[in-house]
């Protein structure tokens, strides 16, 4: 904060509290902040009726409740008015910022993400081990779904079947999980509907939840019966990409070449042009976070950075692919969490 | 938006964004905003990968699509560069205020409820029915609970079967679900966890999810055995302020009369002290939204607001008590949509 001359962080609920406090506020109109100043000691702004969640935090910050006739941007704006740079947490709802800014219109804000993705960016032990252990969790999963039925389902159907299954890991939240089939596989966010899956379908699973705080995040490939002879040969290339994705992700390597490389085996098998997303994602207490792995992002690697590698192709109206892994840069190497079979499974 | 002098309205991935178009967005960090001149056509400017969604839209805005290397912030920017005043998404996220901000220095902004919050606040006969499908299935969810048995299972698994019945039911999402017992019900917001459910214990229920786009919310409360005399007089009291409450929410009062009402009933009864939460919020497409049933609001009720009444006593380190109900306010009287018995119910 020092660095960059600013006086308080201001942060809503969101990851930055939860990995400055422990503090999982709930995502709601009522407004939680804590006021952490670079000089002074931190206050929770919380309504009165959460108060009971954070009487365990106490020896962090102290406790301002607001009861529901006060109105919690004015506490904020008073415990805060004589700074002049404040950096508000980025995931903070737009009235929430409008209001403090015409509150304290002569401060300068700034997103909270310059001071706390330094501090984010870099998982220490504790942090990989429960990224290891939530990738262990879905890897379970995407093996056990290469002995489950597709053909004769609905998307919906079996995206409920791994949600469940997400859960029953011990994942406190299921975040996402995308099955897209035949077709509708060439959205690489599609959302499951009402298809049944045929004979034929090449289906994409891409699922993740949060375990003990820290995100799990997989895409697999499935299957049913004998995919055709250009998504084998598709697929081939995919899993070389990704592959060497993986392996370029060391230590001093920029984000951008990591993505590059996947780029340039995909466009030597004359699929670049369907690979329409970046290479990947950081992933730690938010599914998706700092570092991006995309072209233009020159920021090196370093240990304990955490990150997907999931490059993909999509072809419109025909089919589309993806693979995904976590990885960890470590100083011994790229380290990936992941370690479910990557064939493309034949299921019935 | 000209009452308002409102030149553009900007929407992010959120409930303005769902209601003007049908359109749910991916709540990540790539920008997908939704520009809407007053006097020209509207732009959804999404992300390249998420194109598929939105083509079933393409009668009512036109699709830019941003490429992982374009800044998004930019697009948008071009685009309303000539505007004065620009009202964004309430719940779009700090660092897109922020950036945009930057790059539109001359700009007023506003939060965009001051333009959506009229519309969205009453609900035509369509809404409603949804709310009252979803009502549907939460009263029967509450009432198959009735015969669960709650002693000797921790709050989580309790938790888990509601949210499985949420899900079961229709909802395309579980939104929370609270197990509180014993003591830990004097929490209001209570976080689920791993104490186990004793006889005598006082268990509140508070659960809800989203059916076709609208919520379901409701709280019920289970005994284990046989209630104290104490608990058995505090519910007596509740029941009686929130069935006033309900009666109270007709067309034309304000909705700080509605509270004061379940207010005067609780203090009539010497447990004012404890009731620490406002009665109710509004419910639609977002779990709370306006009109908030709370002190100072003086907003009188039109045919079509929605809310929920849910007085509230809380006993620090004993025991809490709470009863919902979504309530419609009609030309004919206020109506319930929840239908669920209101008995302190007792279970094994």
């Amino acid at each position: 904060m020092q660095e960059l001359d600013v006086d308080v962080l201001c942060l809503a609920e969101g990851p930055d509290l939860l990995y400055l406090t422990g503090y999982a506020a709930m995502p709601l109109e009522r407004l939680t902040m804590l006021i952490l100043p670079r000089d002074d000691d931190a206050m929770l702004v919380v309504p009165r009726l959460e108060v009971a969640r954070v009487v365990e935090y106490e020896d962090l910050f102290t406790v301002r409740p607001w009861v529901e006739t006060e109105d919690p941007i004015q506490i904020v704006a008073d415990r805060v008015r004589a700074s002049k740079t404040i950096a508000i947490g980025d995931t903070t709802w737009a009235r929430f910022v409008l209001a403090l800014q015409a509150e304290l219109p002569d401060a300068r804000f700034l997103a909270a993400s310059c001071v706390t993705t330094p501090l984010r960016i870099v998982k220490d032990d504790a942090e990989v081990n429960a990224l290891q252990r939530a990738a262990h969790a879905v890897d379970e999963i995407a093996h056990d779904m290469r002995s489950r039925p597709f053909a004769g389902r609905t998307e919906r159907d079996i995206q409920r079947e791994i949600v469940d299954r997400i859960l029953a890991a011990g994942h406190e939240r299921a975040n996402f999980a995308i099955v897209a089939s035949g077709p509708n596989a060439a959205s690489p966010h599609h959302e499951s509907g009402e298809r049944v899956v045929q004979g034929g379908d090449v289906v994409l699973c891409d699922f993740g939840g949060t375990m003990d705080g820290y995100c799990s995040d997989i895409t697999r490939m499935y299957v049913v019966g004998t995919p055709e002879p250009e998504v084998v040969d598709a697929y081939d290339a995919l899993v070389i990409a990704q592959a060497a994705a993986v392996d370029a992700a060391t230590v001093g390597t920029t984000c951008a070449d990591v993505d590059g490389i996947a780029r340039q085996v995909l466009g030597e098998a004359r699929l670049g042009d369907w690979f329409i997303h970046r290479t990947g994602h950081g992933i730690g207490l938010e599914a998706h976070e700092d570092p991006y792995i995309v072209a233009g992002n020159e920021l090196r690697l370093e240990p304990g950075h955490a990150f997907s590698v999931e490059p993909g192709v999509y072809l419109p109206g025909r089919f589309g692919l993806r693979l995904e892994d976590i990885v960890v840069a470590t100083a011994t190497g790229p380290r990936s969490l992941n370690a479910a079979s990557r064939d493309l499974v034949s299921v019935h």
